[in-house]
């Protein structure tokens, strides 16, 4: 059974591949699941975006596309114009907050936003800012055991880089989990609404 | 038309899947082509080894499975051993010259061996061994055109870090393109056979 589709889109350089394979990865480390992780190259590759598909799932996947996301991760506005449309509806939009402008909302999507760029640059690396966006999608989409995204952090980058990349983790997971606190407290956890963190 | 399948395999940290999208971004860059890259995640998963497969296309792709690579890159023991079994007759094999060893040579398979991880730390950074590989793989194979693929390597890092990768892209393709000359003067280029660079 197909558990989530989930689409990772930005531009070039932002880690887009890395973080949907760490996803994938999560997923068969601790909970015995499958996954797989597209990315398609056509005539749009000329331009610098990038975008990558993750199938989460109990058996092994045959079939590797999606069409419409469950969950759509966006690191820029082109990414988010070009996908949001393909949202299933009651699905989750999670945005690089302050690289995204969200002009129409789709109604029936929840919305999380994360300032990743500003909290990888807190840590001296504004490279990581996949990895705070991961740690953030864990938190807020709550589909995988947050240990098991952490392991295949830790998993996918080199020896040098781990301490780094899991500071990064625990910063997006750790906003993610404040956020959704805030958002219980005032009664808007449970309702499909608009929202971004408040910094 | 499938022009070519290709996986790239080796273990966690080493930047398996930045160089397998690097690939697939170069097919559509200048060529026109299509390409996908794909990642599997099962039991296998939970050890640390990590693998891509890439199918660069005339056409889009619909069924974005390997089953026996014409190009097998292997990072990792492991990976070679894994994998090797499944290159296709008349097939390239890729190494990474300090880290596998070829103990049964399969037979009519030509193999080239690259010490990327050494290059890469020529360089200072060991990290860029993946696009070492790229760039090796890019003279060895003669698959895609070589300003595609370092446009492909531009386009998929951070700004900052584009200089370093440049670099480490021109460092493996000028290796491989060395290794070419030499054995192409000892007559050896043409014929199938099992070599690895010396140095």
């Amino acid at each position: 059974m197909r558990l989530s589709e989930i689409r990772i889109a930005g531009f070039g350089g932002q880690g887009v591949i890395l973080a949907a394979s760490i996803i994938g990865r999560a997923a068969a480390i601790f909970q015995g699941g499958y996954a797989t992780m597209t990315q398609s190259f056509g005539p749009e590759a000329r331009g610098g975006s990038s975008s990558a598909q993750v199938i989460l799932s109990t058996e092994p996947i045959l079939y590797p596309y999606v069409s419409q996301a469950d969950v759509l991760v966006v690191m820029s506005q082109e990414a988010y114009t070009r996908f949001s449309p393909q949202l299933k509806p009651g699905g989750i939009l999670i945005t690089e907050h302050e690289l995204v402008h969200i002009d129409k909302m789709p109604s029936g999507i929840r919305v999380y936003g994360v300032p990743a760029t500003r909290l990888a640059e807190e840590l001296g690396r504004k490279v990581v800012l996949n990895i705070v966006m991961v740690g953030f999608f864990g938190a807020v989409t709550n589909l995988l055991d947050p240990d098991a995204l952490r392991k295949a952090v830790a998993d996918s980058v080199p020896p040098a880089l781990q301490k780094l990349n899991l500071q990064a983790f625990d910063k997006g997971f750790e906003y993610g989990d404040l956020l959704l606190h805030k958002l219980a407290e005032s009664g808007e956890a449970e309702s499909v609404v608009s929202m971004e963190a408040e910094h």
